[in-house]
Parts: C-alpha cells; structure tokens; sequence
C-alpha cells in the first residue's frame, strides 16, 4: 500500500516537534542535533512508525532517525506520538534519493523494513537495495556499512541478498523465517504483524560492508 | 538418511568402469582421463546419482565426477548406470575432507546437493559450507570458484549464505522457493523429489569468488 501525499498533511505534520523540516541543514552535523554523542541509526521508509518509535523506546542511548516520502503515512506515525516524550528519535520527510544530500559519515546502521518490492524488472533500479540506491548510501556511514533489512518479499528478499553481496556487503545473519527464530528484542512493522499473522515467512538479513574510515 | 558402508559394498562397486579407485594418482589430470579438453564439474554427495547423471545425459560436452563417502549408496547409483553409456561422467569413493589431495586447478564447477546439515552447533564445522570445507575447496578450482548449492533445510541455507559471503563468494542466484522460479533445466535429486512433493521449499544458491589465475 503507497498512499499519495493529500493537500495539508505536510502542514499538519511540520507542527510536530520530531520533524526536522530544514534536514539539510544539519548535514554532517545531525549530532547536534540531538545534543549528545550516541551513535545514529536510520530507517528509511518509516510508514507509520511503529519500527522506529519501538526502537527509540528499546534503545535510548541510540538516537534515531525515521523517513518516509509520504507525508500522509506520517500524520499516523505522529498520531502515535502524540504525548510520548522522546528525545531520541526525529523524522524526515522526504525521497530516499536525496539521502546523499543530507547525511555525511554519521549513521551507524540503515534499516530498510517491508520496501516496495517494485517487483517488475524495469523498475528495478527503484528498490532500496538495488546498485544505484546502495551506491548513494556510501557515504551517509560513519564508518562500516550496515544495513538491516526485513521483508515478506521472496522476489525483493532474493534480489537483495545477490545485490547487497555484489556491492561489496558480507552476509551476517540471514533468517528465512524471523518469527521461527530466535532472534532477540525484534520490533515488528505493521506490515510485519500483518502477513506474520498470515502465516507467511518473515526474511531478514544483517548486511556489513567494512571499509576504511577516511574522516 | 545416511548409511554405513556394508561389508562388500566397496568390492561390488570397484568392478564398474565408472569408478576411479586409483583417483590419487590423477591429481592435476583429470582431463587424459576423460580424453579431452571439456569442463570437469563435481559433486560432492552425490548419494544414490539422480542428479550427477542427469546431468552427465543433459551435457554431454562437460565432464562430470561425482563424489560419495558411502560405498553402500553408491550400489543405488551404479545400478542406474546399468546399460547406460555415459563418458563423461565418473565417480570417486571418499570422504570431501580429502579432496584437496585429489584435485588441483581443474574443476569448473562444484555442486552440493541436500548435504548433510548437521543442525548441531558443535558440528557446524562438518557443513559442506563451513569455512574449514570452503578452504579446503579453494584450489580445486580451474580459475573462478563456482559453487552450486540446493537444500531443503532452511538452517543450513542460512548458514551457508552468510558462510560462503564471510570466505569471499559472491551470491548471484538465490532461489527460496526453486520450484516455484523459472530456472531452466533443473535436475532433480532424490530428496528434492521428496521434499518438493510435500510442498517444502527448495533452496538454491549460485555463489562466485573471482581469482587472479595463477597456473
């Protein structure tokens, strides 16, 4: 489900206090930000919120950034914000395809959560995990490359473990199953509940690219 | 399933040309014994022979050898060659561990069909995948190293997807559902007969190491 941006929900959405509407402003300098030295992980493609608002609860000496594209998804994720306090967590609106704009040697870890499998192959390039996507997140990380990725998506799960390897990422972990593993402290996506529930299989990968750092 | 060797087995199979009993002796020449210059692709549990001879009648212009550690198997697939003439294929009586000692720089291509998964932890080194094995495969290979890999037990898939990306392999096809995919010429092995009749998923990957040639 893609819903498209209605008239007045990016003006709704800008009066919340997590919305960072100048982003590209803090590049290189998101620490600022939040005023502290924690490590800063993202997740591109929020929708409405439930990964990252879980996470920033689990996780507070992590700050956390969500974005998502479409501005009415997150009049949702805001709704569930709604009287939680939490400092560690703010949002962006925007396309993944600016993400070289906006971040320099700052993000610790990206995870990408139930993406649009654009499942024909002429829209290929468009999946988060494709060559020309991986290749603008290059420079967003501190250091290492990490990308966590889960989906109920076999086409885009199996694209993804070739292109991630092709691009230079290591596999980690690999789950063909999430829910029948043993894995800890996992925070579901709406989606996630929903086709779990289905009984349909849950893939994840743990991806690490190492390199040098060059700061 | 996994047979001992019964007394007599070694003798009954060691009368069939297919057999190379004196298979030290052929290291680095394996093409003289096949009499000419095509590929040489192995496998390495190739149990009762579904798959290697498949295989060998599919593509006559590659040579095939197959590998099983139970001499007692092995009488299944010596049956199925029974009246069959098939010069390109042979087949080696031994355990993988020592098949450092039996190859050097000709092997095209290695297949591992529905091996051993030895879900145990403490076992994990025995995998056909695990990093001692994947070492012990390193120069067999004529340049590129080409492994073929097809389960049915989803921890050993996983397991070797991370594996064989920590030890340098390149994952370029990965199937989580073989036989729901559109792979062309498939060949089937007695346990995926078994398992895809029940509905459980087979598994494929196609893992690449490019190597700087050094003949």
């Amino acid at each position: 489900m893609r819903l498209r941006n209605k008239k007045g929900a990016y003006d709704t959405i800008s009066k919340s206090p997590y919305l960072i509407s100048d982003y590209e402003k803090h590049k290189g300098n998101f620490k600022a930000l939040f005023g502290n030295n924690n490590p800063i992980e993202i997740e591109i493609g929020m929708g409405k919120g439930d990964f990252i608002i879980g996470k920033a609860k689990q996780n507070p000496d992590i700050n956390f950034i969500g974005i998502e594209k479409y501005a009415t998804v997150l009049l949702s994720a805001f709704k569930k914000l709604d009287g939680e306090t939490l400092p560690n967590l703010k949002i962006i609106n925007m396309d993944a395809h600016f993400i070289e704009d906006v971040f320099d040697k700052e993000i610790s870890k990206l995870y990408l959560n139930f993406s649009d499998p654009w499942p024909k192959k002429k829209h290929a390039d468009r999946r988060l995990t494709s060559s020309i996507l991986l290749d603008k997140y290059k420079n967003i990380f501190v250091s290492h490359r990490i990308i966590e990725m889960k989906t109920d998506n076999m086409g885009l799960f199996e694209y993804s473990l070739c292109s991630l390897s092709e691009n230079g990422y290591i596999l980690k972990e690999v789950n063909l199953d999430l829910h029948a593993s043993s894995v800890e402290n996992n925070i579901e996506t709406e989606y996630e509940k929903k086709f779990s529930s289905l009984g349909q299989p849950i893939y994840r990968v743990v991806a690490i690219q190492e390199v040098d750092i060059q700061k």
